[in-house]
């Protein structure tokens, strides 16, 4: 059976993990920064060594090519993101670029000949410093010359586009045609510990989650702490406090594995000695499908609505942000759990909390995940770790999957 | 039976409402300010009409006296204060004033020879404008030249001391021999509305509230709202919640007539998907006695602690404020309910939730508090009412209060 090269798939961690290495033994490789060009420019020296096709797109996206012979054919692909957040880990988006690169690269030396190209990409600002996924939205077609407008810091953007030589309109121009592309996987570290837990070596997302936030604000009658009796008062802040109790028993009791947040709490007038009128609570929900976040966010906001009804206070809800559930493709998911059985490796099939480029390419072509776990469910920190076992189980599982689509797509 | 005279009473109250008076129909008389000033300015010339002796002490507080016949006499005390919040209303402080001034020109006019020289005062800045309390603190001892200095605005202090022609000096030298006093009584609207509740004329205050106040600090874990199960939270957010709700419910069951307030939480790092670390609740509970007291805050920080281990957090508290409960003296208490019931008006005990000049007294000689009802516990606003009967209960009850005292001390 097929493997991948286990010591260049690690050298080539190790390698990668020593641009933008921090004291503290983590990686800064913010997008277009001269760390991330200089990652940029060993992932590109890499890919010529290893004598694959190069290629960069307008947004910058840098692909490794291993072509059919059969030049009709269509593109497998694999990757993931280089750039990392400030102070971030070695792990998450390098293990998904490393991992494809290694599989073209085994595919290559074992002189397989695939009705498909296949592709190994490394999509621009997955973290969303200069612009959110820049990359894979360029990618997938979901800019526009008004949609780039919105971003943090216009100035740094252009600035990092320019240190690639690359213009807005380039961007624009970055789009694939998804018929082309007969389907895309992403190995990545899972950065929370339900395979540690569950004693699984991979993970098959089902889907990436949907964040739905709000601002909930409950509103009742500022008072004198003193002289207005505990059954004479219509406190804001009781009904918020309850609800918070409340809404996270509802989601552990009924929509687990879903999850709920009140991050940020405000309330008005907020001295010692006055019964607050006003709270406004941040309430952020996740799940896995646009289904269950519906009815999530019905059974939420009925409960404020109710607990403002027994304690006299209006409650009105502010939508924040909607990131729509991410559906993988069922068949690639089975290929994925075909693969890992095959290389006698445990699997479970979970959700992805965070988001990934693969939400963006799950709406242009087929799409699914590989996750490898994350020692103590930590990321986005230095102390990120992943065992090398499992980073190899991840390149092996990636290899497999793709050897074994069937490509009539 | 003596009565007081009403529409003498009454023209009083009418008078001096209808300075500094706002558009509104409230009333701005901030302690030594121009419109404060020419209220105490009024108070004077009505006490000379009166033909009762005017005295000013070093920290501004005035006096109608009523001299006994025998120049050995001890006083009898009563009065409140007669300057205003801004934008406050007519009768908070105001109606203590005139019907202590009203029971000596009964007095006088029915030519009653008491064994008590009776007193009639108006104790400055009772609001606290420029010092907290600056009047009754002074004439009980409890300032000192250290203690002047810790005021919000000292230049304000100067100025306003200046307009009556008064320095700190002076202020240190208000400071009354107890001995020489027999008692204090002092006439108040409820500022609440247990008599109204309660279809009460007159309250019978046991004691002015002692309140603590502290921040309570929940410290847990920061962590991703998406990638942290809901089951392997250190959520502070959530233990201060719970820890509202269940206070709150724990001073309803067990502490009535006892209040709690939650004003004020800040959470840490405060963003719609990060777990909160920490939660700093501001928390404030007044109760009639500092053994209630202590039981209470006994069995509050115990609920914190008992929260915070069942969810993962630390918990620690840091006090902010201790105002000391002002017991009320039984004897003078038994002395305004028989006057209430020789009167024939429905009278009840009950806590003073805000406070007043009287628990600075109390600490000195035998203090009570009269109360009459306030229309829907309104205070500190253009639209505090009490009605023209209470009014005069008010002052008929203080009338024979202060007639039926056994002066032997």
């Amino acid at each position: 059976m097929l493997h991948v090269n286990v010591s260049r798939l690690l050298k080539n961690l190790e390698g990668l993990g020593q641009i933008g290495r921090t004291p503290a033994g983590g990686v800064s490789r913010p997008a277009l920064s001269k760390a991330d060009v200089a990652g940029r420019e060993w992932f590109r020296r890499k890919i010529v060594e290893a004598g694959l096709q190069f290629k960069i797109d307008g947004a910058g996206n840098m692909s490794a090519i291993l072509p059919s012979s059969n030049l009709k054919a269509n593109t497998l692909l694999s990757g993931s993101h280089l750039d990392t957040v400030t102070n971030g880990g070695r792990y998450d988006g390098s293990l998904g670029v490393l991992c494809a690169l290694e599989a073209l690269q085994t595919v290559k030396e074992a002189s397989l000949n695939l009705p498909v190209h296949l592709e190994a990409i490394n999509f621009t600002d997955e973290e969303s410093t200069l612009f959110s996924e820049l990359g894979s939205k360029a990618f997938t077609g979901q800019l526009t010359k008004e949609s780039l407008k919105h971003t943090r810091d216009a100035e740094q953007l252009e600035a990092g586009l320019h240190r690639l030589a690359l213009s807005k309109t380039g961007v624009l121009a970055a789009q694939r045609n998804p018929h082309r592309i007969v389907g895309f996987v992403e190995v990545h570290i899972e950065q929370g510990k339900q395979l540690e837990d569950k004693e699984q070596h991979i993970g098959v997302v089902t889907s990436i989650v949907g964040i739905r936030s709000y601002w909930v604000t409950f509103r009742g009658r500022a008072g004198h702490s003193g002289t207005t009796p505990m059954d004479q008062r219509a406190d804001a802040m009781r009904g918020a406090a309850e609800f918070v109790v409340q809404a996270q028993t509802l989601v552990t009791d009924q929509y687990v594995p879903g999850v709920i947040n009140f991050g940020q709490i405000e309330l008005a007038p907020g001295n010692f000695n006055i019964i607050p009128a006003q709270a406004r609570l941040a309430l952020e929900f996740r799940h896995g499908t646009e289904a269950q976040l519906d009815q999530m966010q019905a059974d939420l906001l009925a409960l404020a609505d109710q607990i403002g009804q027994i304690h006299g206070l209006s409650v009105s809800s502010r939508p924040v942000g909607n990131s729509i559930a991410a559906k993988m493709d069922e068949r690639m998911m089975c290929a994925i759990e075909a693969a890992s059985t095959k290389l006698g490796l445990r699997h479970t099939r979970l959700l992805s909390f965070a988001g990934h480029d693969a939400q963006n390419l799950c709406r242009f072509v087929p799409t699914a995940m590989i996750f490898v776990p994350s020692v103590g469910g930590i990321s986005h920190h230095p102390s990120e770790f992943t065992h090398n076992e499992d980073v190899v189980n991840g390149a092996n599982v990636l290899l497999h999957t793709l050897l074994s689509l069937n490509f009539t797509h």
